[in-house]
């Protein structure tokens, strides 16, 4: 027999009545204020056409990789639930293997989210099991027949304000303009510019997207200027379709100060006979630095995210390619590799740099204390694997007292999973409310301090480090 | 006058009443299931002959580094003592300098353990000090003298169900075959192989280990075909004597992958000129990939113990020995050291591999993020200094929000110290029991999977992960 | 409107009425005990010439980096209050600055802080905002202007033991001299001996440091036994003014056993031709070595504050000088770096080394494990970022299960902001209580030991640590 499915109200709120009764109100008074998402990973295209989603599996399962990296780690085949490159599977036959592991997820995030989505969405009220699969399957499907369920319709009743999209620097944005020029959507659909591709030069598929890139403002593409350019060009069409910022997925936050000539030579070299290893590092390191000189001119907004080894493993790379559960966290340093950049940028009120970890080791150590000085860095959200409630708190304690509030951007979701977004953004609503509430039951912050930020963290702390205003 | 000495029957309960309640009735469920002990440093002989313990000093002192370190800090000369290989001492003169500094223990987790012992085993009920050391000794001495604390005895009465011990590849292990010949014992205590004072080519009994293991099956010292071979003969003799488990103690989690000719001469160089430090290193990561291999054919779960700083006081290391609490963590490094080993087994389910740490750091950032993709990968229980209620927690909480519960290894006590071996079986059935209630109070998993958990990471856990059914 | 700015009795406490209870309970046995402060950075010149404090600004803000650079985080500019080496400012602009951003500081340290000294020195009991910035910096002024808030009155009033400042090697102590002959003035004011300018090559300044330095013992600067004779006779000179301990700021705690032969080679080269980057590291850690072994000799307490990236922001550095809140932590090594020097000298009684960290990564990993076996080794009170209440909570929980609470130093002030140190000292005893409490109500530690160490560590262990009887 299924055991039932439920969706405490004061959920995430501590066990002490008094801090409960003080959560539940900071909590109140933002839970319904719209979702800013300034950083995530929606399809525009699903917006634009609209069309219903397919199935459980494919909405809950196939594409997230939180979710079927735990079934791996089980020992479950994922070409049997189509992950990635793999064939297409039937999607209740998948379904049913989701649902008898279901006990995989308990106390993960992905469990709390997928709960939340559950519940609340579809008005399921029994935990997933063997049993019940089939019926939950059916439930969800007939849910998603209906016009609540398009993805236009979700998106206003979440409701989301704003989402941005990361994007390819040479994308059309087809599907932005598309949006933003039809009157029926209301909604704030923008792009983000991710250069990743065009900067790693270790990538098999570097030296195609630079002839892309230079070819794109007329350039050979041995020449750096023409390198250089192409970025500029395409920041400023991304601008002129409402991108905010830029974002950098780098193995590790460095920074390098290198001249127009000596930069130049490197590229050069990585055109026509490649870079060595050290050599790519510290291409990408002067790219990053030249990036934030470009941020400068332009205003977009630097949001930086790394620390991740790719592709751990070659077996799952090679089935199934890349984001498919087996990307590891590295030890991330931040102080001497960001220091270029921040020597020569850090005081410039026209930069905003947004640092993200999934090493939490650094936030008391390292970005607590530079965010805490330099106008120009902010704390990224909890990313990822620490995305997560416990987490979230002990981002909160380790930061707070040394940089206060002012300094973290506000909740940003990262998503794939387009229905999880509510979700994620209660979810750190709540966590906020409940710092908030033990720092004044602590004598630490006032009342009103406590009403101010549980505000300005919801909304007009992610409006303000991304320029949404 | 001493002050009393209590157990408090909530005892690591959290002061909140309504999670204090739910932690009980979970703990109540498995406080008396019987002790799943697969790996530690108990002596099989004592338990085959079966004399009682000579006395409180030698029971809880001499051999408990945990303990005669924290006297050392204090300035005590741990000759007075008779640690290691000093001469033996009075243990009554030793028991005196115990309990006079009984405080030096509050707080720590062996202070917690003691006091668990002493309670609910001799029926103490004052705190140790000057004044009642004499008399707490003869009780102590009174109680070791029945029957019922004959080593048998205790292991029933426990009750322990599987009981590990730790073995050097060429032990005879007749003490092991003689307890499972031996009608009267029922208790099942089984080798483990740990192999590194084969491996660890900078210690100076290496070459004579060596030499053995290669003459065990007959081969001269320089051939490596031998050395391996009298591994997996070794591996075969420990599997048929009950073994389920491999143990290494390195440096580092390091693998290395690396053909047999390289190896091999690698192999050669150590037996006939010596490595240099590097090479001791790539030595030891390419037989760790190697011993992964192993177990793949034969089966034997690998556990890996790295990240300590052995014999860090020389001066000590040199009156003392080894184990005498002077080894000291450093920071360690999984994701990039071990990926070769897991990308090539990391998704074989003959492989289980458990990663064991005192480096916290790593919990969120690299062991929860592996476990919770590779099949073949477990959490290690929290291990040496953190094996502790406050740092339990916190494993707890930085790895669930990743892995879940079912990534974790079960607890694991690792001791030398027979008569804690309920004590910290227990402290860890309360700590997930309390773990177990937050999450439930906080509405993040449901009653069914509390109950469902608290039941499995007791038992079914760590006979799934060790192989004990 | 100004929201009430209010001072919680019980602040800190948790919000569970039991923990409360006995946190109160042993807080009000050690909240009067006269404040002992072994490390700190108050000019003595203050006391000795007991002139009034000027203003709110110079008080609260000129000179204290926790403050301002969050002011700086928010895009103010530092000239504008008039920071370091920037020009003088009016005082009362300065403040409205401050007052007007009042809310970067909800949830830091330095706003708790604040709030007490506002409360409990002020009697305000208005949260400082734009509107009653003139009236908080007149309140303020009336207070400064009467007797009761002369710095000497203050120092009684608070009450303060012993405070510790921090000096060069070759301060004449004039200061304090005077103020121990001062009869009228029945405070201890001690010196502490810091030689980090004389050692660190690096800096511009070394080479007349280290002349006069050796000139004070008539050598030549070019000879090493006089480098070595003008640290032992300042060291000497210290000591008969009271001091008690040496401090050094080092990069690293890094030990380097290093002959007189090639140590003093090395100082030649320094002075005559410079050293490279890695030979200034080797030379500050043979000195680090050096100053242990000077220590055995004639019992100074060494104070160890590694891990700091000083003037991260050359602009900053450059318009405002040094300590003008761009110091970043980096991430600090201790079980290996330090591991000569405790070789050597780390069993020997007469040692005294108390190891600070602005790493936590490193309390449960490297020292808590150290001061747990070596009797010269303590733990120091966390310091600077984290010398604030969650921080030092998680600082206990670090430490105290492996090393209980005998082998840490005690509270350490740290700090230039004289008004703030009974704020400070308060924050720790409510912390430790917290600690404490919570500890009796799981059953860890008795009520007998609970009370014997909030006094222990608020009097008896920074005595015992820093030699103070």
């Amino acid at each position: 027999m299924a055991s039932p499915l439920f969706l405490d109200p004061d959920r995430l709120f501590p066990a002490d009545e008094k801090t409960r009764d003080l959560a539940r109100e900071l909590y109140t008074t933002v839970k319904d204020l719209p979702i800013i998402s300034p950083h995530g990973h929606v399809n525009p295209q699903m917006l634009l056409d609209n069309e219903p989603f397919s199935d459980a599996t494919n909405l809950f399962l196939t594409y997230d990789h939180y979710v079927f990296r735990m079934l791996h780690s089980a020992g479950i085949d994922l070409t049997k639930i189509g992950v990635g490159k793999s064939d297409p599977v039937d999607p209740r036959t998948a379904w049913r293997i989701f649902c008898e592991n279901w006990r995989l997820l308990d106390g993960t995030a992905s469990g709390y989210w997928l709960t939340h989505e559950f519940v609340t969405l579809f008005g399921i009220d029994e935990e997933p099991c063997a049993e019940n699969a089939d019926k939950l399957f059916d439930i969800i499907a007939e849910k998603l027949s209906t016009p609540e369920f398009r993805p236009r319709a979700l998106f206003d009743s979440f409701p989301i304000s704003v989402l941005a999209t990361t994007d390819d620097p040479l994308d059309s944005l087809e599907y932005h303009a598309a949006l933003a020029a039809d009157e029926t959507f209301t909604g704030q659909v923008i792009p983000t510019w991710r250069p990743d591709a065009y900067v790693n030069t270790r990538k098999p598929e570097w030296r195609s997207k630079v002839e892309a890139l230079t070819a794109s403002v007329g350039q050979p593409v041995d020449s750096f200027e023409g390198y250089l350019e192409g970025f500029r060009a395409s920041r400023a069409r991304f601008i002129e379709n409402g991108a905010v910022s830029a974002d950098f997925g780098v193995a590790h936050p460095l920074a390098v100060d290198m001249d127009d000539a000596e930069l130049g030579a490197l590229y050069h070299k990585a055109v026509h006979e490649g870079l060595t290893a050290e050599e790519s590092d510290i291409f990408e390191g002067a790219m990053l630095f030249r990036f934030a000189g470009m941020s400068v001119e332009d205003g977009l907004v630097m949001t930086v995210h790394p620390g991740v080894y790719r592709n751990h493993n070659t077996e799952s790379f090679t089935t199934f390619g890349p984001d498919t559960g087996h990307d590891i966290p590295v030890q991330t340093e931040y102080t001497k590799n960001i220091q270029p950049l921040l020597d020569k940028y850090g005081n410039d009120p026209r930069l905003h740099l947004v640092l993200f970890t999934i090493d939490e080791t650094v936030y008391s150590r390292e970005l607590a204390p530079l965010a805490g000085f330099y106008p120009s860095v902010f704390i990224g959200a909890p990313w990822w694997f620490i995305d997560a409630p416990d987490a979230v708190l002990r981002f909160r304690a380790a930061t707070t007292e040394t940089a206060g509030f002012s300094r973290s951007s506000g909740f940003i979701d990262d998503t794939r999973a387009f229905l999880s977004i509510p979700a994620r953004h209660d979810m750190s609503r709540r966590l906020d409310s409940v710092f908030l509430a033990r720092y004044v039951i602590e004598g630490r912050i006032s009342r009103t301090a406590a009403f101010h930020w549980i505000k300005a963290l919801t909304s007009d702390q992610p409006r303000k480090v991304f320029k949404l205003d």
